[in-house]
């Protein structure tokens, strides 16, 4: 407990007079970066949350609607790479963030920022993709904006999407509701997205039989919380890998979480790559992947749900909410040992998503 | 009426093989590429439209609640000129293309994309300054993202914000609307902003008296809308300027606009540098200043109401909607004759916003 209450005693601080890759890796630095400068800032109740969608009432007395409301730019490198492309991952990410707040998809936002010389039949696949990822989630692009940037001050095609869905359900999903006892899922095989985003640059001599994992989860979620609606919380394990989003699971709740090595799914490939890269794929991103702590007496519901779905076939339990000690993640390792797993720190993987 | 027809029957299409500044420029390659690639493949009756934000109706039965929502990229260069910076441009910007859809602003997004070598403070900065202007709006900014480019990939620091907006107002804003007998009025002097952000590059031997005329424009929409309920439609003129709107609003409307150069408001230290600089200041790019077509018998009202607030002190009545030719914006000169004002070709001004 002390190890969390002195954290949160001492101000946030960015000490790095300038902004590292790390800054925008999801992990350690992301999170001292948001603290330190965008909450303390922009400091209000719903985006103090950060969870991956803001909660917005609109309308008056009877007459009121909940939303969910998100946002996530693109910066990938390559544009293209087995399995989709920036376009693709630009409407699944911001669909999958209002799946995990447990809201129906709306409307997006797809905003350009082009470099100069960016070829325009690239432009146009890209396009094609977003277009044909938001007729599979059953969303529309309602709104957008276009920019262009000098040669050498941008790479090609960055991406911002914004996003509206409808809370219709009842659920209250909030990492900060995690109990001893709760249990641990994700919906497939790890790290597929990043290990194949990593490959695709070609700066590194392994190839592999792999595919990016990126996909909209709406559906998936609307399985799991039918069959599981008193699911704790749902994350998406983009940047910062399952490893950060069970670090602020524990974080928020002030507890423990065991995850068993054996029992994380990662795709042999992935685990070859992973090792020859250094990588644990335990922070490597996926973007069709989900994590869900769900309480123990619906955990066979959810994962029978996750199971019974195309995109959770490879579903599985990986772990337990405990109680000590409070904000950490433990790893019981194939070898019987018992380690720590931290939050991402530096960014091992830039620009993956 | 058959060069408007010839237009339309001619499917739209990008030409250039590559993205070019003009294309980012908001005047006719703008058009042409959201036209051919974007509305092409992402075509629903909201985007179509193509006004600053989207109608979004959510709830049902009698529980509906009609949303605007809107998103902008910010790429200006450099990031702090006389009168304000990114940050408030990019919170700005929003809340007026959600007031220029009648809407009230509710609440904003923020997506970062940083440089790697960012100095921090001039994050902190920005962000202060964000976190300003939404206070000075009456906005929140509920949710965020931040990633990080490595140098040479970005510009220090680009913003995108996504805003959602209450349509409380009984009114019908569309370009479409605008009527033979209507008048134009503009809000205020137009081009500060972007003869201000030219004049910040320091590339030029001018320097002027002048700041950005940025600024949130909610509360003079509110005004304007209470005087003049029957106000055809409000735009802020921004990428492409005064020149720009009139031209859609001319070509969707199939009329004709004429407008009297006399009466346009241009500061002095504004005409002179546009006029060192080659470019006309109807196609200088404001952030704080509105054009309305209003009806001609609340054209008295709608210039009180803009008098009447801080922000349109300058408002003046610059030109009348007329039947012919259809699709074309005339200018009456100060010396008597009459020519064509077509939309922005090429972009004089570029990353202006």
């Amino acid at each position: 407990m002390e190890r969390i209450d002195r954290a949160r005693a001492r101000k946030a601080r960015v000490k790095e007079p300038r902004i590292t890759l790390s800054h925008g890796a999801g992990g350690k630095a992301t999170h001292n970066l948001i603290d330190a400068i965008f909450l303390d800032a922009f400091r209000n109740p719903e985006l103090e949350q950060l969870s991956d969608a803001a909660s917005v009432q609109v309308g008056s007395g009877s007459n009121q609607v909940r939303l969910a409301f998100t946002t996530d730019s693109y910066v990938v490198s390559p544009l293209f790479f087995p399995g989709g492309d920036i376009g693709e991952l630009a409407i699944n990410g911001t669909v999958n963030d209002l799946a995990m707040a447990g809201a129906r998809p709306l409307v997006i936002s797809a905003g350009f920022i082009l470099e100069e010389g960016f070829p325009t039949d690239d432009l146009r696949r890209v396009v094609a993709s977003m277009a044909a990822a938001a007729k599979a989630a059953g969303v529309q692009i309602v709104t957008g904006d276009t920019k262009v940037v000098q040669r050498g001050k941008g790479d090609g095609c960055y991406i911002n999407t914004a996003g509206i869905g409808v809370r219709e359900r009842p659920v209250e999903l909030n990492a900060a509701n995690a109990t001893p006892g709760d249990v641990i899922l994700v919906s497939g095989p790890i790290g597929d997205h990043g290990i194949t985003v990593m490959l695709a640059r070609g700066e590194l001599d392994i190839s592999a039989d792999i595919v990016s994992d990126t996909a909209p989860l709406h559906g998936l979620t609307a399985a799991l919380l039918d069959a599981a609606p008193a699911t704790r919380m749902l994350r998406d394990a983009t940047r910062g890998g399952v490893a950060t989003i069970l670090n602020e699971v524990a974080a928020a709740s002030k507890t423990a979480i065991v995850v068993d090595e054996n029992a994380v799914p990662v795709r042999p490939e992935v685990r070859g790559a992973s090792e020859l890269l250094g990588i644990d794929p335990l922070y490597v991103a996926c973007e069709g992947r989900l994590v869900a702590v769900v309480p123990p007496e619906q955990a066979d519901a959810a994962l029978a749900a996750l199971h019974g779905h195309p995109l959770g076939e490879g579903a599985a339990v990986i772990g337990r909410v405990v109680e000590d000690p409070p904000g950490l993640v433990l790893l019981k390792t194939t070898f019987g040992g018992t380690r720590i797993v931290d939050m991402l720190v530096g960014d091992p993987l830039p620009r993956i998503c």
